[in-house]
């Protein structure tokens, strides 16, 4: 059935105790990349700040751990602290139901943790959790996003370590499911390993069998990138003739690929500086409607940290972002839920088996 | 493309060593469940015993950890050291070329740990290891042992926690894909609470809402069944609309439910004999040429420990029995690989992904 | 410093609503085994059943779904719905603020899961939570309930496993810290293995080196002991020189071995009825003050389901029951967690280091 | 009983094959980071490499995956693919047993694979593997390394989340155990959390209980820390009155701190660019002799990768590097243990319980 949108529950400004509250307060930062004493920090949720009496900005572009800058024009900015500049004035204030003229609105979207509604009380998922509801959920949202929103994809390797699974996403970027791909070096090392060799990290990717001095593999796979220049030349000039980024780049995709200390290469597009791929990975979600992360802890996390859980959508209307994790491991999925995101849903399974089974589910549907 | 048995390499009898093996001894057993000192243990290999010169009996409905006792009729019978009776004869020796008269044919179907070859060299399975090639061969192994061979399942209750995952099985006991089915009274209760309520343990397998007094709910389907006699007259009755367990007995598929400390209830065809639950657990098994074990560590490991690596098929002639275990753990995985059948596969993925996608890819052959 | 015990808070049965409350109805079991419609499922929490005007009483020896049954001398006893007999009286009513003549005390100890209190709110335990406070909550608590209570060990094999683990439990039996074991089959056959041959599973429990025929060893273990007729006897007979058996044996601490489908053997002892081990580590069970289940989940779940969370000490007065679960895997200890019991604590780790580093301190404690 | 290095075994370059095998052969980078075609790649193992005839080179400071330049004053060295430079002369040839001019000692150490030797034949580590001889060689090798090695200790944020935990490696780095320290930002932050507000994340790390306003705790440290200007700074101002980054500053101990898309701040110290960050961790690996890894997958992969599994120590003489890595996770500790070194060995188990018992066993030996 067709994915409606729940509605946004703007707060009540106009009585009591938020008719009363006083203004915001910005201080100067006092050094570059330092906020000062009492500043504010942004939660996952939507913030309003009273700029002026009556007049309460929501945040747009938020994220979490945040701060809160007035910018010339008087419009607000979240940024991460490392960006703060000395004198830039900053929210300042702790207390979030208008004490400090800054109110934090938990009940958006009409489901809370104590409310019994569905998206809440998931309290535990585990690998015995039902996940029918959730396929087909996904295949709703899935396609009303690919129509009206934009979904970003996090990527593990393991995504390509399977010749059903990566033939999979590949099929879901040229049907239009993908809006922007965050990765690492490693998945797109192993994508265009597989690509050259049919191989991921030495093993066949379908056969399974250990090729003759199959570790060479992958790093011949790098040399050759490396040599033809970037990825992107690579895919134009036909030298690797399928794949996740193959797809990715013929389809113009935007994506980044952020550097971590267990790469090996790297290839010529991954970003070295972990702050700069922050940056830009933030820049794709700042615009995401879905995020769904797959099979890695690390970028998991890190987006998770710098996804918003709504995006405003009008004056004072927004709508969630959802965000899905799947992963194996009851550990991993814990540390984001812990992160206590509303939208945030986890399915625990093999990543394989979920893109290939959305991939078919979602097939099925338009065909 | 069709599934082909590999071939039976037999031992070479007519030449040294086997040639010049003594005959295997048989001493009698001291006491009732008491092995005489040095017998021998079976492996899960195909096992020959040299009663007569030049006579090697291989044999039948071999098992792992039993003894070996010469029939009156001179047949030989794999037992369970505690169905041993005093006085019966019990094959000694534990050198496992010859030497005792005891040949273990490790090398039976031309793949070894060794060899390098497909079926024995994954040697570490994580949730990484590609897993398309499996489902590959299932379909190809399921199809063709459908009609010629038996497939044992194995259930632990995760499968009928989820609407689709019990959906899909329904169905493979319907097209004939299910010969016989192990599990415990929770895999029971779980799908007739289903039946009755919708729910597992109280929750939705599809909405995933708690239910009102929802942990009321196995309790009453127990409390039901009870009241009726037995889930076999339930069914009958029609008072299980749907789920496993109605499937199963109106298909005439034999069931063991084994009792477990865990148990709430039990169900009526519970044994609460652990001992006589391994005894009928045995007599399906031993007629198996394929067993599936989902989500069970407790279960799949009792079944491992009594389900051979081979099926005699003929005079000196055998094939192999494949054992697929399927669980999110990798300890869980390598508790049952670590007990070393070649012909033991795993898969790492959530049970109700596994299940569907064998039923869809299944259903997809046929239709 | 010293533990102390947290003080009951009882209802006030004085006051509207339970002063206006109705008496409890009882209805006569249909059948043996079966109960009315409607009938009364016991909880973890405190009940009270009033039996007569102004006369509640407090269940004793409670456990989660049970019936209540009025015995002859008024007295109520919690059973286990197979133990009910036809027309036994049984509570009936599924409300629990005395709408129907009973009242659960979900207040009992003043913790609650929404009062922020330390037993409550780890909402998520993680191999990340910190664990220093629980080893020092655990030093307080043993040493008062060596002296003071009753503590029931709930052992898997893997305690047996390593050299160090066995001999660090064995020093605590000794000591006077252990007054019921629970356990499985395989902890007594791999513990007496260990006595024997030094291995487990055909492992060194110190050297790790695999012994020349070491599969046999377990099973040899077996066959000795079933010769000499049983541990106790073989324990007796000094044919056992150390381990937990023999100390649990000879120090006269009572145990149940409960019977399982994985079971090679069995030893001896070891309940073959799953429904009579229940019976038998029930009636240990009845008496714990505090029950410590180290990486079983069979066991610790099966002993779960059967522990109250108090006691009753005198009129209305009542203490908790502490109910601590180790094990390696966060989907084990979810799983005891979702059953509700405040008095629940996990500890996230390997055994072995549990039980030696408890040890260690509560030997520097006294020494 | 004192640690004894095992003895190396050269091989025997007088004999054939070794002595009838070309020269290795090196050809020109025919651009920046880009190596020429059929380059050798770097193992784990040492490698010599014949650059005149008779003259066989051992590589210094080796690790896995680089390739081998010759510098001008004809020594060889080790490279990181993206540190060639265009026209230097890299060594090609991808056999490793003289026919290139290479050779890869594989049993430099007298232990292999297949030999069944200690060390070796652990090929399977799970959660029930007996550890105390672990803990015992490792006494034995700590004791040794802190006299005449080096020892490099990996942490994950885990181990400062925990009160003991935190105070056993503080013990450590005092007792001159550690001599250099690679983590990540977090590490640092939640150290310093701890030091002044006694949190993780706003738990405590002893009492669990949240702190109000508790998340605001590691943005205070951090922003507390910028504001001093660097770690190094706090704690030589006595800023930081606890904790491993203060002891380890205290003492000297060089350290890494590298940057990740995780990181919130980052503080001061930590390296944003990842490749540096590689470049800073191996130097300081290169002359470890023994390195420990804690709870992180992401930094124990990036320093087993870098590390080398022997160090040369004379004129064709070399000593085993050592590598533990310490987690909960199967699935960790065989991504690392597939990387295929003889002597890395796996501890599972809670890194809180590890490093306590650790500091504890190495205290008794001492006092």
């Amino acid at each position: 059935m067709p994915f409606i949108l729940p509605k946004y529950h703007a707060p009540y400004f106009a009585e009591p105790p938020l008719a009363d509250a006083p203004l915001v307060e910005f201080r100067p930062a006092p050094l570059d990349g330092v906020a000062p004493d009492n500043y504010h920090a942004t939660s996952i949720y939507p913030e309003y700040f009273q700029t002026a009496k009556g007049t309460w900005k929501l945040l747009e572009g938020s994220r979490m751990d945040c701060a809160v800058v007035r910018e010339p024009g008087a419009s607000l900015e979240v940024k991460e602290f490392r960006r703060l500049k000395a004198g830039e004035p900053v929210a300042c204030g702790r207390r979030e139901n208008g004490e400090d003229g800054i109110f934090v609105n938990t009940g958006a979207f009409g489901f809370s943790a104590a409310s019994g509604e569905k998206f809440a009380f998931r309290t535990r998922i585990t690998r015995e959790t039902s996940f029918s509801i959730d396929y087909d959920e996904l295949f709703d949202l899935l396609d009303f996003e690919r129509r009206s929103g934009s979904i970003v994809w996090v990527l593990g390797p393991a995504v390509v370590f399977d010749r059903d699974a990566r033939a999979a996403f590949v099929k879901l970027v040229e049907e239009g499911y993908v809006h922007a791909l965050l990765a690492g070096n490693a998945l797109a090392v192993h994508d265009v390993e597989a690509a050259f060799f049919e191989t991921a990290l030495g093993q066949g990717i379908y056969s399974k069998r250990a090729a003759v001095l199959g570790h060479y593999n992958h790093l011949d796979a790098i040399n050759r990138i490396r040599k033809l220049g970037s990825l992107e030349r690579a895919v134009r000039d036909g030298k690797v003739k399928d794949g996740v980024m193959r797809a990715v780049i013929a389809r113009g995709v935007p994506f980044v690929l952020a550097g971590s200390i267990r790469d090996d290469g790297p290839l010529p597009e991954v970003i070295a500086n972990v702050y700069e791929a922050q940056d830009r990975m933030r820049s794709l979600v700042r615009n995401a409607t879905t995020v769904i992360a797959l099979a890695t802890q690390l970028h998991a996390i890190a987006t998770g940290n710098m996804a918003p859980s709504y995006k405003v959508t009008g004056p004072n209307q927004a709508r969630p972002v959802y965000f899905y994790a799947v992963d194996m491991s009851e550990f991993a999925v814990s540390k984001l839920a812990d992160r206590g995101s509303l939208t945030a849903r986890s399915v625990l399974t093999n990543v394989q088996d979920f893109i290939v089974t959305l991939e078919r589910g979602l097939a099925r549907r338009c065909g």
